[in-house]
């Protein structure tokens, strides 16, 4: 094993999450984080209006690329400011991205938004993982891998879901001819920024594989099936995908993608030149943030999503495994993904939402927000006590029903009911969900060994893990540290900096754990409650009674 | 028919609500209203303690009879003053009430909760009808019915519910052996409070025979159906059942049940000896406010929960209907009543436990109510498009499915989901629940030709009336007069003074309403929402799936 002094090196991480960017500066002898930093996106997720004032579609999510570019800078001197490290001492920088998060990009290299002609056109912006709106694409894609028998589904755990590249960008080409005919390619935000920061095109082969169809053995499907999607489609697209671009690196994250541009070291205060890692995608970055290497282990990332993610030296067909890849994030070992498409989400839709002034008033008075306060409330009550049962669905399902059509249900209100018994029965709604996602595993024989949780909501909500650990039936364990997938991506960078990706997670990943066991009594009842979800679970998500899509569809038709 | 003057004569109408009371002084020459009051009971509905600060029990509805008395006083008075029309000129009064609504009284006639004994004992308290607790007494009882062929089944809609003294009188036997025995009997608060205006006691023959299995050819049950309920309760219950009392005299509303007694009279600044009415269920005291005599008209009356009332000359048995009695507002016609638990309690509950602050402040600003708020926003929503649908059972299901430990329930929700959405979809679950009842008696063959409605609900919310008559597809007209069941309870007084309840009607029932006209593009939309809730309906109704039961039962476990 390499060995490195204390204060010799240092490596950048960014973690571009959902509504923020958090960075860390870590040691790379270590991993100690010297400094930290964080900046929320300015615009947010925009789901009613555009910057100039545009309503945007239905159920859409977009985002502004300079809140990316803006939050790199800042956190960056932040970092650097408040650390009194000196810019030599830096080796490497390392990102982590949401995805698909996708966004159309000139032939200049600027995305489209940036150009006043489609300024005012929500297509032009990046489109986020979790806008699913583009679910009858998603349908019309995975029909066409059924009728033509491709592998791809069983990479994609049987179902194309809206959470893709290809599926993204052909909504674009059905959805605004001018927006696509325009752009001269779509890309992941994660591989835009890297090649920002290098100055040239790179893109990273796990997020390809992941999320658009691409093999590191063949490329992007075959010209056939493409023309079986749609033909004009098909001619249109092949050079928009980002693979296909001429002089495009294609790396593994924890590779060196490139060094640092002159341009981008002067903006950001660091030197030039200096090892930058492909990105990885947000979920999977977490794993060299938690120490995690051995086959057996799942990560639950529990934050306005949650990702799972199991490395196993298995391969099975998962139900709901959004993606099995074999080198995603270990060489040799493969990774399946899985996730709930709104964790985080819903208790912030709850507490923007549904919680009355007086609990506002005393959560201002007491000096902690609406959902700490709630959770205290919630704490106070018994497993099952609330009387009620919820489904988590409030953007789809992406775990085994794979329906982002799905929508969320709150079932056992009465008249005494209390927005603590909500707010509790909405994190146990996503505890099932999690169960949900675990027995899937189980009943295929893909063996769980140890459980790690990580994401904002695990590391503030002790409340929520225990309840995760009552439903789950098993120990979790949450790192003390707070910036995982941060943490995660600087180790990246020190990878791509000296090239041995497993030495850098054993010094820089994270040692010490807080703990949640499973409380017996509570085990019991949340065994009779998981039925109830169960039984609602395959109602209304195996088609029996398909009213949560035609209610969709309905409200589509009355706008 | 009788000839008044105007000016001459007036009667005093007061209908006593699950929140308020509210009073009318009108001619009995037209029905003119001279002066009107209200008042708030001070301790409301008490669902968490009593007055003494005790803890009552879960899903507790008790009120205090005082606030009864206390109104009583307050209104007449206020009503006298403000109107200038000399006591003299008062020549009867009448009143409605909620029911079953009952308490338990001592032998010197005076409430066991005003005893210091039992002051802080909620059974010794004014059981609302809408406390649901004594289902599993009411279940019992039904099995009973079932057991022994009785026909109260068919006077009860099939089904036994806990809005019924016996039931309630039951569970005090069983839940609290102490105030069922320190009780001389257990009265309706209606006849409790003629009783008091009275001085001596008298009862409704029409809430006796909707409310407690008494007949007005054979009284309450044979003693051997009481046996087979309990042998101990038969023996026990006897002397406590309120048309058992010695000297108690029976009457139908519009009857004399006696007169102002001389302490009453001063009490309130009337002229002692004028005609008191018997009691009307309150539901029922709308019909001869709204002028209703004929034979398949429907009146709903929508507030804190609805009242569905049917008049027919026909006799059938429909689901749903939780008395189906002849004589019990005009001679020679059956009255169907049926309902729906829970509809501005749904409305309340969510204002006052999901509507966030930014709502609160803005309707603040705007000087409106918080529901006014939300009615305004949700006026603007077209039908669907919400994308949400509910059921609206937060008291359980008191029509078609009988059920009190059904529960509410909210689907469709997405993380774009605003509060008007999910009021908008609450209205909307009540329309389909009055959809369920007429269903229920089209499908067997009564007829419905005519629409009216009335309540605090009806009147104030016209975007809700204009969805029931969509969802409906029939017109509504809604009175323009507000104070319709206390308008009755008055003309039930004039007719106690008289004798000659339809010429009353004809007099001083309403004349002028506003007509709700079905709107066909969205009857249409309702149509496919209808089927939807109706399949919900069905599955957690009908026990294919009894989570919501079960629910209910571990919550009770986990207290």
């Amino acid at each position: 094993m390499k060995e490195y002094r204390n204060n010799e090196f240092f490596s950048i991480g960014i973690d571009f999450g959902s509504l923020s960017a958090r960075g860390v500066l870590a040691d790379i002898s270590d991993g100690r984080i010297i400094a930290e930093a964080m900046m929320e996106y300015p615009h947010g997720v925009m789901a009613d209006t555009l910057p100039d004032g545009t309503k945007v579609y239905e159920n859409a999510c977009l985002q502004h690329p300079k809140d990316y570019l803006d939050a790199l800078e800042y956190i960056v001197k932040d970092m650097m400011a408040g650390s009194g490290i000196e810019a030599e001492k830096v080796v490497s920088i390392g990102i982590d991205f949401t995805s698909s998060t996708v966004l159309p990009i000139d032939k200049d290299f600027v995305p489209l938004c940036f150009n006043e002609k489609f300024s005012d056109n929500p297509h032009a912006w990046v489109k986020m993982w979790k806008d699913h709106s583009d679910f009858y694409q998603a349908g019309e894609i995975d029909r066409v891998c059924r009728k033509m028998g491709r592998e791809y589904l069983s990479m994609y755990g049987g179902k194309v879901s809206p959470e893709n590249l290809l599926v993204k960008t052909y909504a674009a080409f059905i959805q605004d001819r001018e927006v696509f005919d325009a752009s001269d390619r779509f890309m992941e935000a994660g591989d835009y920024i890297v090649s920002v920061l290098c100055g040239k095109p790179t893109l990273s082969s796990s997020c390809l594989a992941a999320k658009s169809f691409w093999k590191s053995d063949g490329g992007y499907p075959a010209p056939e099936f493409l023309e079986a999607i749609n033909p004009e489609f098909a001619d249109e697209i092949k050079g928009k995908l980002p693979a296909n671009m001429e002089g495009a690196g294609i790396y593994m994250p924890g590779e060196k993608a490139g060094t640092l541009s002159c341009d981008m070291a002067k903006k950001l205060g660091l030197k030039s030149g200096i090892a930058v890692s492909s990105f990885q995608m947000d979920a999977y970055a977490a794993m060299p943030g938690l120490g995690i290497t051995k086959s057996g282990t799942l990560m639950m990332i529990i934050g306005t999503s949650s990702g799972f993610i199991l490395v196993s030296d298995e391969k099975r067909e998962v139900e709901g495994v959004t993606a099995c890849i074999k080198d995603t994030m270990y060489k040799g070992l493969w990774t399946y993904a899985s996730g709930q498409a709104s964790v985080g989400d819903v208790f912030a839709w709850y507490s923007n939402n549904s919680v009355p002034e007086k609990y506002e008033k005393e959560a201002q008075k007491r000096g902690i927000s609406v959902q700490q306060y709630l959770t205290e409330l919630a704490s106070k009550l018994n497993a099952g006590e609330s009387g009620l049962i919820a489904l988590e669905w409030f953007n789809g399902n992406r775990s085994r029903l794979a329906n982002s059509a799905l929508s969320g249900m709150i079932l056992g209100l009465t008249i005494n009911t209390k927005p603590e018994h909500i707010y509790r029965a909405l994190i146990e709604a996503t505890a099932f969900g999690a169960k949900e996602i675990v027995n899937a595993f189980e009943e295929t024989g893909v063996e769980i060994k140890e459980i790690f949780a990580s994401g904002g909501v695990a590391e503030k909500n002790p409340l929520l893990m225990q309840i995760y650990a009552d439903v789950l039936k098993k120990p979790i364990k949450v790192s003390v540290l707070t910036q995982i997938p941060a943490l995660g991506s600087a180790i990246l960078g020190a990878a791509a900096y000296d090239g041995c990706l497993n030495e850098a997670v054993s010094r820089m990943g994270s040692k010490e754990y807080i703990e949640y066991i499973p409380n017996e009594r509570n085990c019991s009842i949340y065994n009779e409650l998981f039925a109830k979800y169960h039984s609602l679970h395959e109602y209304f998500g195996r088609g029996e009674n398909a009213v949560m899509e035609e209610l969709r569809a309905l409200a589509k038709l009355e706008r």
